[in-house]
């Protein structure tokens, strides 16, 4: 195959998903693995170099490889500094998966990542004064301003997940109360459900009974409430044309869309609300993010072939 | 005295302030007049035109003129949009002072004036990633992101004013509930201490009282604290280096900044909280941004002579 593809690969909580892109965007394989977090970082970590020397065998010979993680990244240094829910703290993976493969290697956040695919090939790609949230295990943001992203002082500006959205709220791990994140993630719908019902189910499954279970509904009009108000907070202070919404969650569509619509509209009367749109690459978002990384490491520069259509 | 020096005008709801500011940012005359907002809106336009006119005749032959006005302003088109304060809808303010003067002439909004001095003589000056809050009647918010003001698509970010602190709280004339400004501006924190005590007093009176008056007290706390959350809001989308507490209730000086740095520090516990000064400029930053903006209107460049100690 030679160096016409990339290796990508998105680290999540639950599995690890792989795939080798074409300079084009054609996925040319695509593999998942379970992601044995509950086996340690070590596990997560060795699994992570298998998927990756894995892919590398598939392709033949790769260009370079992306690979995306949760929690924090120091993506200059390329380091995992820290994960809860994968149990790491100061990863040197940039290093291990170079050493391992011979390949230059780029690591980054997923969040970002997929922020990055939402500007290149999605609905915000060409908008300057745009919001991505991204809404899956947790929910954060990338915010453009005048068509440049906005980083912040320290590199971590767009934690929408960590709005106050109601300020006397359900405490959260970060130390604050009433965070978005704590109400709008996949995890927290799934979480807030078993707490009143004793019975574990998936945001998805939520979604599946919102006509026939009233505590579904009702945790799933929390969710969107809070989106809802986190959004007025973003918009009065960055006035974005657009938003787009992004990541695992999106895959309930208008069954997200709508009431989000509609408690930001509720909330933005004295100015026309922006467009809220949901995002065309979902949970793929986070790996097409990592090909894109990993082709821009390579020299690629011009990414219109790509489409949500055909993409990852 | 020639054309060494420049006009600058500040409209509040109760005064209007000029100066005459020579290019080093001294004030070589300062006026002000009490504002007839009571007597409807042709008055007011007539005291603007009859300061800009007095100010002329003290300055011998002036540079340019700056006016910065509350409400809606569309500064390309030199038009004060809205003010409900002051009554006006679409005034062609701008061209009717240029008309009367003979000089250049710039129309601004106040906060964004105000803004403009604290990034160009205050605190946020050079500082890439900042926020600047100026509280007074109303809330608004001035934006840096990598060096550059965040204005947003329609040119109306930073309305930090309209964040929705509680959610659920009280209604504001925007359309929305529990806004910054209901209960952390100057005139929010008079309207509730007077309903609950019957007496009407300023913000100043009861940032008098706080140690003697209860009331005083919870109204000043219920005010902070909403600082503290909006600003928690900020620095989480933002990551901003330094926040600026600006406008008029930044003369209550320790008493507004050690509470509303507590709360802010409360809620930005993973990640270092954002540095929180008091403006230099306080209540004359709108001022002395009608004379950066009628300087910059004349040509000028360099304001690095202009200092918080000695300017207006």
């Amino acid at each position: 195959m030679s160096e016409s593809a990339v290796i990508a690969v998105d680290v999540g909580g639950t599995s690890i998903k792989g795939a080798v892109v074409d300079v084009n965007g054609t996925v040319l394989h695509a593999r998942s693995w379970p992601t044995p977090a509950a086996e340690g970082p070590d596990r997560v970590i060795g699994a992570i170099r298998g998927a990756v020397r894995d892919l590398t065998a598939d392709s033949g010979a790769a260009a370079a490889v992306g690979v995306v993680v949760p929690g924090a990244v120091d993506s200059d240094a390329g380091i995992a500094t820290y994960s809860a829910n994968l149990g790491w703290r100061d990863v040197p993976l940039r290093d291990l998966l170079a050493g391992d493969t011979g390949l230059p290697c780029v690591l980054d956040h997923d969040i970002r990542a997929g922020g990055v695919a939402e500007h290149t090939i999605g609905k915000t790609a060409g908008v300057d004064d745009s919001l991505t949230l991204i809404i899956g295990t947790g929910v954060a943001g990338l915010i453009t301003s005048g068509g440049r992203f906005v980083r912040g002082a320290g590199g971590i500006a767009g934690e929408a997940g960590h709005l106050p959205v109601w300020p006397d709220g359900e405490p959260c791990p970060c130390g604050q109360r009433g965070c978005l994140e704590r109400y709008a993630s996949a995890a927290a719908i799934g979480r807030r459900y078993a707490a009143r019902t004793g019975t574990a189910a998936t945001s998805a499954d939520i979604v599946g009974r919102l006509e026939t279970d009233p505590v579904a509904a009702l945790v799933w009009h929390e969710a969107t409430s809070a989106l809802g108000i986190a959004l007025a907070s973003c918009t009065m202070l960055l006035d974005p044309s657009v938003i787009v919404l992004s990541g695992g969650l999106s895959a309930a569509g208008e069954r997200l869309l709508e009431p989000v619509r509609a408690e930001l509209a509720s909330r933005v009367v004295w100015r026309p609300a922006p467009a809220v749109e949901l995002s065309d690459l979902g949970a793929r978002a986070g790996l097409l993010g990592a090909a894109i990384l990993a082709w821009r490491l390579a020299g690629a520069t011009d990414f219109t072939q790509w489409t949500p259509e055909t993409s990852a």
